[in-house]
């Protein structure tokens, strides 16, 4: 049984943004040196989330329009209105998307890749950025 | 290689409700003795889910709102219709909500500790209440 | 420590569409012999999802009613703008919901068996068919 834990960070440049973060989970994966099992990632935010979608940034556009029409910037939210003095946490809108996308996502591993399908990226999706986000990654596996 | 589990219940007390389950799971993950892995989590319903976000009373009834704005109480859905004569099973905003909360998560441990991040709570949201559900917490690991 | 990983295809007959595959994954859970761990399930699709939820077509009725309606196959999407050349490419409603519904799910084994609740079924949940699908299942622990 082998267990790998890498985290690496992410730095968003805009309040919602969709940052593609594939290559860098393949890279934990490879130095994980486990052939078949499960890896785990998590982002430790209630404001980011992950999703696995495709590469298509006219898409990602999309999903952001679609994500903002059901759960407004702008809406009348107490937890909104309790940080008046703080423009920086009136952030509720990204405090419920993340219930609706989730920070976590676990993939299955075999012959030591992530069996990711074709059209298969790995996103982190800010919400309510700029910020610098964190990615754990934990491969568990042999 | 270890493995630990335990089950626990939550009582909710109103139809909708957001109960922080965060203290009993940290406990489950205390007692397991594992160092590093992951703890999934599990609530055997299909109109109640989990969450991890942040523990703000505010934020909640904000969640809650959205939710059934999104997925109305009162919608004309056929499973509502079936059962009229049971008004305890008119609940189908509850099962689609589901759907889209997720009646699971995984998280990561690390040095014996789940790595959540300081805003994070794991949350049972109860969408058909009062009932009792049930929790069910598998730890993996060494 | 075991493994056991199995993929088995999914064909759908509809543009959306629920289908129970909780049978096959307890067929694969049975074959593989483990006694307690998790099961891991992913579609390495970005138009199909996977879904725990009761078995009640009705209910499947009412849930792709209401993700079309949050979500509309027919709506202003630059995804969809790209691909008019494609008709089968006009899926930017299927990615989105992807993003909502997510590809995949890790449920505990115990005494070798699922805890899947009474009204649990496992659901396959088409948003772009008629298509075939994969789903991968990996088996992990003792």
């Amino acid at each position: 049984m082998r267990f790998h834990e890498e985290t690496f960070e992410v730095e968003s440049k805009k309040r919602l943004e969709v940052v593609d973060i594939t290559e860098r989970v393949r890279g934990v994966v490879g130095r994980s040196g486990v052939t078949r099992g499960l890896v785990n990632l998590w982002v430790p935010h209630t404001t980011a989330c992950l999703s696995v979608n495709e590469h298509d940034e006219e898409l990602w556009e999309d999903l952001l329009a679609v994500m903002v029409r059901l759960v407004p910037l702008e809406g009348e939210y107490r937890h909104n209105a309790k940080y008046r003095w703080a423009p920086r946490e009136m952030n509720a809108h990204a405090h419920i998307l993340s219930t609706l996308i989730k920070q976590g996502v676990s993939l299955p591993i075999a012959e030591g890749r992530m069996r990711l399908g074709t059209w298969q990226s790995i996103l982190l999706i800010e919400l309510d950025g700029p910020r610098v986000r964190r990615v754990d990654v934990t491969v568990m596996g042999e």
